[in-house]
């Protein structure tokens, strides 16, 4: 099942999106939403931000040519960050350029939706604490990268994190193509079997660090390729089964 | 005023501490809130952390005799860190010790609540942002630290953010008397007039990066002094004018 958030009229609602419809749900995703009986064309809404985490839980350098082109090898643990919840949009909103940085990025990533409250939980029974998986961008300053050491500036702008354009909740992650294109050049391009840690692995990682709230995301990391955006660009992130999450970069504050 | 969340019997609830009573509030801390008249005995209740933050926003190498300790300068511009909610926990809580560190250090530290949505807002400005102080301890597991290179699996575990016992909202940050103890031993001690980025500055330069969310939680950094915690012991941190937050570190997960 594809689970949005969509704006319609003045509501905004949640709902299952098939074909060219969306069909409401009553209740949250996290416990059996009941379809209400509408039908919505999908052309008359504006999908949201599909959920709206309390932490974004990110990690770096899981894929060797990344790490590689990063300067780097893949470290022998998951090396984790966080994304706050104001860096969060949707599908089709802008991405502000912030006046701080002189380098955004763009990364494509593979992003892990929680359904369940997660803790000490082990990587084989991780399918059942998450909901479902969609398309992340975990847009990064690079020279604030540089600059601080410790990431979070970089990756913590409003706008930083677009998620989208939904939840896929049938889906077997271990092997799915993943690419970026800006202005519809092909710019990153992988498969999720690369990933040196993998969903369920990181479920376990980060839940024995910390609580996962349902909702949280964890962005898996990002391939080889990331490279500069400007204004004006309009980057796209695939995922095999899942579908587009496209965004436009803007002027920032 | 100090304002305070607390228990009392089955009840959660906010309330202002005046001497040895609880005045219960209607209404959040936010928006003029209003007695209800009771006197509750401070004895009856169990204090909790007074605030219950989207994000908190810490910060480090901000006093220079730290950054030494460290074997750093005081950074150009602050260099910030994300803890996440959950590891927020209130006065008398348990720190949990996690299996994951063989090193877990006390830092004691100024923690400023926010009372409004900040976004590009000028240090002069600040104060009207800010609802006012509490203790603050950015519990970090030294040895992840040091491996990870980014410090958020260091500083984010479950229970690693203590903060309390109230908020402070009549008092002005910038030379108060800080201080750690463990057991009663002081371990940490110094004035707020040595933090190099003040709360008014930190203000500007974080909400110029994320929007600030009232109840969201700065903490402002540590001195030197920072040192290793063991099972058992009873770490305090007292800011002059606000009070001290004392914790016990228990066994974790």
């Amino acid at each position: 099942m594809r689970l949005a958030r969509f704006r319609h009229g003045n509501r905004i609602a949640t709902g299952s999106v098939e074909d060219d419809y969306v069909r409401p749900l009553a209740g949250t995703f996290f416990h059996n939403p009941v379809p209400t009986g509408e039908d919505v064309p999908l052309s008359e809404v504006r999908l949201l931000a599909p959920v709206l985490p309390s932490k974004i839980v990110a990690v770096g350098k899981n894929y060797a040519d990344h790490a590689a082109e990063m300067g780097g090898d893949v470290p022998e643990e998951p090396v984790i960050f966080i994304k706050p919840s104001t860096a969060v949009i949707g599908p089709a909103d802008p991405i502000p350029y912030p006046a701080m940085s002189s380098r955004v990025d763009h990364e494509a990533e593979l992003a892990v939706v929680l359904g369940r409250v997660a803790r000490h939980i082990r990587a084989e029974d991780a399918g059942r604490y998450i909901l479902g998986f969609t398309c992340g961008n975990d847009v990064t300053a690079r020279d604030l990268q540089a600059k601080d050491g410790q990431w979070t500036r970089a990756k913590g702008f409003d706008g930083f994190c677009p998620v989208g354009p939904w939840i896929e909740t049938e889906l077997d992650p271990t092997d799915l193509w993943l690419e970026c294109r800006v202005n519809r050049e092909v710019r990153q391009s992988a498969r999720t079997a690369q990933l040196t840690f993998g969903p369920n692995r990181l479920v376990e990682f980060i839940s024995q660090v910390m609580t996962l709230l349902p909702g949280d995301v964890i962005l898996t990391g990002t391939p080889a390729g990331v490279g500069p955006l400007e204004v004006g660009d309009k980057v796209e992130v695939e995922v095999e089964g899942i579908g587009v999450l496209q965004n436009e970069v803007a002027p920032g504050g």
